[in-house]
């Protein structure tokens, strides 16, 4: 029914994440009957985004640069380094401004049942950044799933003796969550983890 | 937060209809994260679709020729010619595989308040192409709102002397649809609009 460029155009909305049929359609008609300006610079922005998105050499972040603004940034706490999975996950993080230290991207959990070893979650350079730096405390801000806590498991055995401490986020019941409709993993997370008001 | 070409990414994604900042900022991460070849073909297909579309000279469809695949259709029936405000519903009701005739897209509704004239819904090409054709139907396929029920009492006045019949879409509860969730102004015209069984 979309033939032509415009069916291409659908086709290739439709890879978006969270992007169904209904949806590409509709953001397709916008794109064509809209602004051709509008879209022009959408394409050139994409295709510079796509172009210039690279690793930053020290963290993994992707970044315009070859070092990111955080890794430049010589004001940061040097003594904290925080472990996420993804840039993205930096991004949430600095929303706090809670925090001041440095980052370090994985990219991957380890799964060995999904072929992730230590080289996917970039293990020998996290090491080598672990043993150039005094880093007083190891945050390891991993998912609580199955990957994630093996992978906090394996990073905090074998990075203790290099750091002063090693600590993780906390998990229980969601703020705003209801006890009911929490899952009895959460629970019992929960429950054992229950502090003195 | 979001700053540089990823910061004008997430921007220009956000203009879209029914994105909204979070979900620009995940397509955005998905997309410097991913595949680069996928940034710079949707890239591509954007400048390229945004550059071809154009109005169809005969019924304001918007095409990648000068002529509409539907206008340029000879095997379709000429003698019934469909009213439409806009492209999308003329892939809507071709999806249906019922109507074989012909389209006019208006692009608007009549609405003074908004200063939407005879120009804006292209009164005059519909009525020369009226009085081109001999049409047996004419089928205002508009929204039953305000505007859409005016426009279609207008094109039906004055359409009428130069057509064999003038039909509109029937309204009423929509399928699956329940009384007690129906508006009073459905409703009514529903129970108006009853017919036996």
């Amino acid at each position: 029914m979309f033939s032509g460029l415009l069916g291409t155009l659908v086709e290739q909305l439709r890879k978006l994440p969270g992007i169904g049929t209904k949806t590409a359609q509709r953001l397709a008609m916008h794109i064509i009957s809209g602004d051709t300006q509008y879209a022009l610079d959408l394409a050139s922005v994409l295709k510079e985004a796509a172009e210039n998105y690279r690793k930053c050499t020290v963290c993994n972040m992707l970044t315009e640069h070859d070092v990111c603004s955080y890794c430049a940034d010589t004001t940061r706490d040097e003594s904290q380094l925080c472990i996420v999975q993804s840039t993205q996950d930096i991004y949430l993080l600095e929303n706090m401004h809670e925090y001041q230290g440095y980052y370090f991207v994985l990219e991957h959990l380890l799964s060995p049942l999904d072929g992730m070893g230590l080289e996917d979650i970039h293990f020998a350079a996290l090491q080598q950044l672990v043993a150039s730096r005094r880093i007083d405390e190891l945050i390891l801000a991993l998912n609580p799933s199955t990957e994630g806590e093996s992978t906090m498991n394996f990073l905090a055995d074998q990075l203790a003796p290099s750091v002063g401490s090693i600590t993780r986020l906390s998990t229980g019941i969601p703020f705003g969550g209801d006890i009911e409709y929490t899952s009895s993993m959460t629970l019992v997370n929960a429950f054992k983890r229950r502090y003195h008001v």
